[in-house]
């Protein structure tokens, strides 16, 4: 690549962290009566429609844990759960601040942040971030969120945002993700891009979408062989 | 304190790292034919009016990065300093991003962060508050800067703006400053509040006002003294 990146933005759900397993393992252990991973597909699937929401304006700007939150109540009825009470609720929609990251991110990060500073660029919010990456032990050296910008990705502020925080070019910025869509965004922004294969981020189901065949700057199985691609 | 502070937000520039040592130092290494300690002062002493504007609204939004560009191009001229080029300017305003923690910060922000929440509350924008982070070892949990809410300390919407980040009543907020005009802008807005004694902040000259005489919840020597009386 020519820039070379300077900062590594990351985005976060699925990208670092396995938010369809660790759901599915709390939903679980709390033996309401549904499947985990049914339930945990169901909540994510409100995700984007909410977000998309403020985008167009129809909501003002709402944080992603209430949103979670609006969406979880909606989902709770749908699936014919009504035992459960406010602080229950409550603990539960707080399982996004209890996403366990995928075997290689930690190892991975700690390795690219010898040579570049390493940033979150998520929808999820500043609180969020800040205790997942307490608890999971994320090294970010920025937590950066949608919060900050007061836009969803993919709109261009998020991307250019990062650009701006580090007063650097666009083109020294690489976003990292598994997410084509997010990719897309951030390239037409002039940002550097890596897809990172994350094949079972929703679970059981292999994700079709896995191959060499985009735009993207780089292709990694994980944050590993990142690393090893960016001389780490 | 009742509620008991489950964050502690840190102001950054004279409590938790050196600004007026590490500055000095640094000028003084570059060997300009100026007094160090003298440059320093009257750096920091445009920051304050700067920033006012920005807070009058004279001046639209503008990081602290771009502040002391222009405060530090006027300070240069006064003390006569002309063979400076761009790019040596550019270098020197970054003197930011290098400050020097006092030698209790790191150790006591360690124990702090066993048992709170610690995030940074500064004026300083994310960028150099980043890279202060990054060089000195500093463990936050989450960084947040005026920059996040387009204000400056000490408007409220900083120091609720970290309660509504965290998502918890202004009074489960502490904040932890070596400044009283700072402590009583957050205790306006319902913050816990700790004062910080820092003697040698503005160098060889002890400051006078760091006397028990106060209104704040916690007077502390430093960070592992605050470590100590909050039970960590």
């Amino acid at each position: 690549m020519d820039p070379r990146p300077e900062v590594l933005a990351f985005d976060v759900f699925g990208t670092v962290v396995d938010w369809h397993g660790s759901i599915a393992r709390e939903v679980d252990a709390m033996a309401l009566g549904v499947d985990g991973r049914e339930f945990a597909s169901a909540w994510r699937a409100g995700y984007r429609p909410a977000m998309d929401r403020v985008r167009r304006g129809e909501l003002g700007w709402t944080k992603i844990d209430a949103l979670h939150r609006m969406i979880l109540d909606t989902v709770l009825e749908r699936f014919g759960v009504t035992a459960l009470d406010e602080a229950a609720r409550r603990h539960l929609n707080l399982v996004w601040h209890r996403l366990d990251p995928w075997p290689d991110a930690v190892a991975g990060l700690q390795r690219l942040k010898h040579r570049f500073r390493i940033c979150t660029l998520s929808n999820g919010n500043l609180g969020l971030l800040a205790d997942m990456a307490k608890r999971a032990g994320l090294p970010w050296d920025l937590i950066l969120s949608a919060e900050v910008f007061r836009h969803y990705k993919p709109d261009p502020q998020t991307y250019l945002g990062v650009a701006d925080v580090f007063d650097v070019e666009p083109a020294r910025v690489m976003l990292v993700a598994a997410h084509k869509d997010d990719l897309a965004g951030a390239q037409r922004c002039g940002l550097a891009t890596a897809f990172v294969e994350r094949p079972r981020e929703f679970g059981g189901t292999p994700r079709d979408d896995l191959g060499r065949d985009h735009p993207f700057d780089l292709h990694a199985t994980d944050f590993e062989d990142l690393a090893t691609q960016l001389g780490c």
